[in-house]
């Protein structure tokens, strides 16, 4: 059902200021910008660069370019970057009650209907009962942080065409 | 310098607890457990399986079972579940303070002696001078969450073997 950690979701006072540090410090790549006024966030998604072939062990785990001749593309991983439009939103709640930090983890999912009627035939209550519009085209969906151990989750079916 | 998302870590009450939850309602498949006495927990490590060659467009995100025949393998993501051993010991102190959930973000590196030295030349402070062993036979190092905008970061440079 799931496939991979598709982001990490990280609650920020300052979006440009925290670019900035990921950029300079970690190298890290502005894959988009978005602003979606009905999540209430101005977000970012970073990816994070995988090495070169000649980079070790870990070179494999990256990118398309890394990948070789003829297999299919590996799919990148991506910190995503949330800034709140308003205190009171989601994100602007967060950031007051518990300051900046890590926000919620997206696991990469094949059919994403699919792993909604999985997920919730389990008793885990959906925050989306269907899938909306996410970052970079995908369809996501959240389930409750109370029903996995205070964990924001977040499923994330990707377009097809995103590395 | 960094190559992917390694894991996520999570702090939890009760291990058995969480890894039932995870493996029942998500599917994860547990790669090993172990207890690390100087950082005072017991804990697993937990694989997002990949999608088989038919699972979708996702489907080359997961496994070397999926690389397909001579690619190089890919490193699979793991969730990393933590309970402490104490209630005084950093993840105790953690629940007390902030309750289940999301707990640091660990990060691939190809050459973990080679990011300590370029991310602590910008000023981040290192809560880990020098690597010290990590699960499943890797090397590790901690960045101090304070200069990472709250989020407790760890670099991870897998052994070779490790898929």
């Amino acid at each position: 059902m799931f496939t991979r950690i598709d982001h990490v979701g990280i609650a920020c006072r300052d979006l440009e200021d925290r670019i900035d540090f990921y950029r300079s410090t970690f190298g890290f790549v502005v894959a988009s910008r978005e602003i979606h006024e009905d999540q209430g966030v101005r977000e970012a998604m970073l990816r994070v660069p995988a090495a070169g072939p000649g980079g070790g062990a870990d070179a494999a785990g990256g990118g398309a370019e890394a990948a070789g001749g003829g297999a299919v593309p590996v799919p990148a991983s991506y910190i995503q970057l949330l800034e709140p439009l308003h205190p009171d939103t989601p994100v602007g709640r967060f950031l007051a009650r518990r300051g900046e930090g890590l926000h919620h983890v997206g696991y990469g999912v094949a059919d994403i209907e699919n792993a909604l009627a999985e997920i919730g035939a389990t008793g885990v209550r959906l925050l989306d009962e269907r899938p909306r519009h996410g970052s970079m085209g995908a369809s996501i969906a959240f389930l409750h942080p109370a029903d996995v151990g205070g964990v924001l989750t977040e499923l994330v079916e990707a377009p097809a065409t995103r590395e």
